[in-house]
């Protein structure tokens, strides 16, 4: 139910008192973010957008969470991978299967993007939707990370979160549009960021849906790989999924530059943001070299597309959860 | 923005007084409607259903508009397939494309689902995202049915137009699940039943991400088709795209059975609900045979699984919006 006109009226001034971005430094950053949404919330304004255009969309790895020293997923896929290893090595059919159950990194990584979903694939699939969600949601907030000690679930940046609520205050529907799976990320999404999981769009596998031998309706992950939601596929993903063009898109690497792309150059008031990780202090500084979160073409053309890069270092006063 | 509790009171009894189902008669099939939605509103019963899992999906042809004499994309399909072979026959590369473009419809329903594809294929293809849902949106409002004279959009079942803005007002989100192709229903979405682009679910084809010569970021529709949102691909359709199991599920030929079989199936209240064609002089009459739209199992299990037959002669005081 929406909210009637005169209840709206006694509670903006409520919303509008308090700073609704208390772990941003008083920076140009901050200021910029509130500027761009006063001027499409305010109904007086030509900047003004309806609420059903109010589309924000966030990259996930790096931009929502932390992604290092690796995605997310692909530490839970190791760990799901040496389990089923386990109990039965002969599933380590490639040099990368052995690599992943063995824990070598390097060995992983250098068989690029290919390897990797070949270790999401054997780690994610001939499994039911449900029970996947539940095994991931159960890892993300059980398992801890090896530098920092927190949960995965823990590792959310606490800025990021401020402002996905700051905006869905102001009638924003609020997206996440990730490279990575999207039964993945909707396993902790709602919990996590208040986001259901319709409004979740991220690379998927097949799923088939059949009755089990007890007759029950079953939805089971089959493994391989029928979207990829990166680059050029995350405007195709976005469309698919939302079948609107966003008026706020926020990544942290090439892998969105398509979608900031995209979004920005849409007609009206637009705002694209690039977090940048230069924090070694309190989480990771890495950018134009690596082989997670490569962040180069964005960083030189940044400017003269108009994109905000957020300096975590100087433009968050926290980065986790929790911290004073 | 969410409505406070003290406001939500003092509007209860405004909503709770007037008929939500005006155009529906006083038969069993709405009172079973409304006893379900009490049912999962009410806060103190052992049935309650918290908004987020209120869920409720819907077909689209010949459940929330008519199908009869043919799918109304055919019909558009047809329309443009004509156009594009006036200014260049070449394209009529096939038996079933020349029977589109003389408007034989025998000649197409000789070759099936694949004949059905095809001119979709041709007819949709190489066009931006934007242009084609501006098309549709053009042809639905303005082109006219064979034998009832009213525009497509205006064959609407007002009976499903108030169950859908009935659930809205009971904190449902309300979505439709389409054999029919995403993109031409999301063209006509928003206006015709008040539902967003994203909570739109279909058949879709392959789009792609470039820039076109002028540098403008473009999505395309390349044609193909990437996913069937029929039989057993809805309930994959709803996990890609909801990612939750909804509680109510309406439909009304075969193609909706999986879809209503694993709505029903899950834990808790369930609501599966079949519009039967049995309106002969208002609308179409139609069930067991012929090539659109066709009811046979469902029929015949509608009673054991629990599941509410409309029958549209019986249950439904006006068919059309706009009439008396």
């Amino acid at each position: 139910m929406r909210i009637s006109l005169a209840a709206a009226f006694l509670l903006v001034p409520v919303i509008a008192s308090a700073d609704p971005l208390p772990s941003w430094n008083d920076t140009g950053a901050k200021a910029a973010i509130i500027a761009f949404v006063d001027s499409v919330t305010d109904p007086d304004a030509d900047t003004y957008v309806p609420e059903a255009n109010r589309i924000a969309v966030f990259d996930n790895d790096g931009t929502l969470w932390a992604e290092q020293p690796a995605y997310f997923q692909l530490l839970y896929a190791i760990d799901v991978l040496k389990q089923k290893a386990g109990a039965d090595a002969s599933i380590l059919t490639s040099d990368v299967l052995k690599a992943a159950a063995a824990g070598d990194m390097q060995g992983i990584m250098a068989r690029g993007t290919e390897g990797l979903l070949e270790i999401i694939n054997v780690s994610h699939a001939a499994i039911t939707a449900e029970a996947f969600g539940a095994n991931a949601h159960a890892w993300l907030t059980t398992a801890t990370h090896p530098t920092t000690g927190r949960t995965y679930a823990g590792m959310i940046y606490q800025p990021m979160l401020e402002l996905l609520s700051y905006l869905r205050e102001e009638e924003f529907t609020t997206w996440i549009v990730s490279g990575g799976g999207i039964d993945f990320i909707r396993a902790i999404a709602e919990d996590a960021y208040g986001i259901p999981p319709w409004q979740v769009v991220g690379s998927q596998g097949n799923t088939s849906y059949a009755l089990s031998g007890d007759g029950t309706p079953t939805l089971t992950k089959d493994g391989g790989i029928s979207f990829i939601d990166d680059k050029e596929g995350k405007p195709v993903g976005i469309m698919r999924h939302i079948g609107r063009r966003p008026i706020f898109a926020a990544g942290n690497s090439d892998g969105d530059f398509q979608m900031l792309e995209w979004t920005t150059a849409g007609d009206g008031p637009r705002f694209g943001l690039i977090v940048h990780h230069t924090d070694a202090g309190r989480e990771f500084a890495y950018d134009r070299e690596g082989g997670i979160g490569v962040l180069d073409r964005g960083l030189d053309e940044a400017d003269e597309r108009g994109w905000l890069v957020v300096d975590m270092a100087r433009d968050w006063g926290r980065v986790w959860p929790g911290e004073e």
